[in-house]
């Protein structure tokens, strides 16, 4: 096991009509400014909820903050802070709004150049506007770690922060709020949250027994409700297994003491910023290549994730991990969510793009022991497509 | 899955060479109060360890904090903590001192009977002088939760309390500090991890699916590293594996959204109490005991735990449930720690005193459900013998 520090100062509500709590929360004489993003948030009765537990403190909106994040748009909520003089923030929605508010926390704390906070990957945050989250989208886990991914516009540039400033003080898990979403969002949330323990997981072993049982886990139960989330009724089971494991899929606690990957992510993040493709979609294209390319170097994790995982016992080493990355593109392409980037339109013909990408962003070295070169991910890309 | 809060402050920092992190996470100029039990930790280097990391702060030392922790001994830490004026402690030990030192911290900021905050659970506690813990005995997992058992000798009452206010403020976990425990302290902290997780576990079942994978996982990582942690051998990754199993059995993650029983522990605790056995052998010796007794209403729970945690699989149901319940007592004898309470000199002419003192504790619907009145508790202990 690997020397690690574990520090989640979040407290997470879950369950049944615990929207409430936001009133004791929130401080009471906070100045809150409510991030959301489209206007399902309102239809579906969510904000009128959330201004509800707010009371009578002093409430702004800003709506509209997109899939991926932008930069540009989210300076729009920076000022507001600055202008309005707020000091509490409130998120209400799934990965981007969180992720969104992490960076106005910290960037309207700020001063300098906000870009800064992403050029350095977060290393610039010192402080940041305390703020709360209501998730409506089970996926990412924003809403109990540090991290967030913002895109900024002009330059096609996905970058990734980390601080430990923008923990959410608070995050409100209740379960019935997936019922309204779109099964392509509940498809494309299983998809990430299997991917983000792929990549804590599949790397190499270190005799850490309790993080490698956790996120085997994690894949059985996400593989096991994926059928019961996809149904249209209103599973409370199904929606509350989705929600709390995407949840502890990326809090931190599966990566304390073991080595990480995130090449799966960082090359999927340069798919959406230049073609657009939502962004489990990329993961879904890129992780059985990723597994296909570089399946000595994880030969070993590759075996236990096919034995535990899939219950895959017989037939050779190479037997098992063809058939272990055939069971993890066949979950995906059973759950809607096309394995390969000519699906979505990308062909040979544009992974120079992407490879120049990378490289721009120091993309340079990827994977648990630096080997996720260039060259490396060019091979992957080639056997995403 | 039930409806849950959860929030865990406590920043871990685990691995080798992680003791010297004091000086950082200790304010530069707190008066502290290092509390320890035996000598055993000034012997082995521990104590010298800890000072050289807080440097030139103010360190009192107040030692000689027993197994079972007692009121009467901790109130001389009490005064200590007022008539010195000190603002910070550190806990140096196993479960005994940082239970210890959850009582201080509470009752040297309480103004009232410091015995009201056992007699109200925790509830008085509105405030608590802030401490972290160097943990060298891995079993309680008092390092990272907000719970704390404290006996007084004038009466024999052995009882718990829990406030949010006494989560450590960071715990440092080296495995290396537990290559000197005498292997008896360390089946105690296996059998103690084990129940621990069992107590949450063995219930009733409520669709919690990765609460119940990392229970099951927890229970097979302890059933594993066992024998090699009972070798004299230092072996790093064994103890890790004991170390982080033990932390994260008790810090309120897979109590998330479960039920939860306790009547093992709270019977034992009457035995620790009435007889001086060691806690985790009352554990021993109660568990199996309430698994028999209460085989009907953890039926469901029992085969799940037969399957997934001991790979039983064959037979009727009835059996299948026999064959779980003897290899857990099967498990906790391999570690030499036997599991009637015969071995320990306890026979039936000792029950009623036993009975007795759970009615005058209050321990009168023990369980999941509550179901566990006096005349279960005493089937149990009957089953015990």
């Amino acid at each position: 096991m690997l020397n690690f520090e574990l520090h989640n100062p979040t407290r997470i509500v879950f369950g049944r009509e615990t929207i409430g709590r936001i009133n004791e929360l929130v401080p009471s004489g906070a100045r809150a400014l409510v991030l959301y993003g489209g206007e399902s948030a309102r239809r579906n009765g969510v904000l009128g909820q959330v201004h509800e537990a707010l009371g009578s403190r002093v409430v702004f909106e800003f709506g509209g903050i997109e899939p991926n994040p932008s930069f540009e748009t989210l300076m729009g909520a920076v000022e507001m802070v600055r202008d309005k003089k707020l000091d509490f923030l409130l998120a209400v929605g799934g990965g981007s709004v969180i992720d969104g508010a992490k960076f106005v926390a910290a960037a309207a704390a700020y001063d300098g150049d906000p870009w800064r906070i992403m050029e350095t990957h977060g290393a610039a945050v010192t402080q940041a506007v305390p703020f709360g989250a209501v998730l409506t989208l089970p996926a990412t886990g924003s809403e109990m770690n540090r991290g967030a991914v913002i895109t900024r516009k002009s330059t096609q540039a996905k970058l990734v922060f980390s601080s430990p400033h923008v923990y959410p003080r608070f995050s409100i898990l209740d379960p019935t709020m997936t019922y309204t979403l779109p099964s392509r969002q509940l498809a494309n949330g299983l998809v990430d949250a299997f991917t983000h323990v792929m990549e804590q997981y599949l790397t190499y072993p270190v005799d850490a027994r309790v993080q490698d049982r956790i996120s085997e886990g994690l894949l059985q139960t996400l593989v096991e409700i994926a059928p019961q989330v996809l149904t249209p009724d209103e599973n409370y089971e199904a929606r509350a297994n989705l929600m709390w494991s995407a949840t502890l899929a990326l809090n931190g606690l599966i990566a304390a003491g073991v080595p990480e990957d995130w090449s799966t992510h960082m090359i999927g993040h340069e798919l959406t910023a230049l073609h657009g493709i939502e962004h489990a979609r990329t993961l879904a294209t890129v992780l059985p290549a990723a597994m296909l390319v570089r399946r000595d170097a994880k030969r070993a994790r590759l075996l236990q994730y096919a034995e535990r995982v899939w219950n895959i016992t017989e037939g050779s080493e190479a037997e098992r991990i063809d058939a272990a990355i055939a069971a993890t593109r066949g979950f995906f392409e059973s759950l809607g969510v096309p394995t390969h980037l000519r699906d979505y339109g990308v062909g040979a013909e544009h992974i120079d793009a992407v490879i120049a990408q990378l490289e721009a962003h120091g993309m340079t070295a990827l994977g648990e022991r630096q080997g996720v070169t260039l060259d490396v991910s060019r091979r992957i890309l080639e056997a995403s497509l």
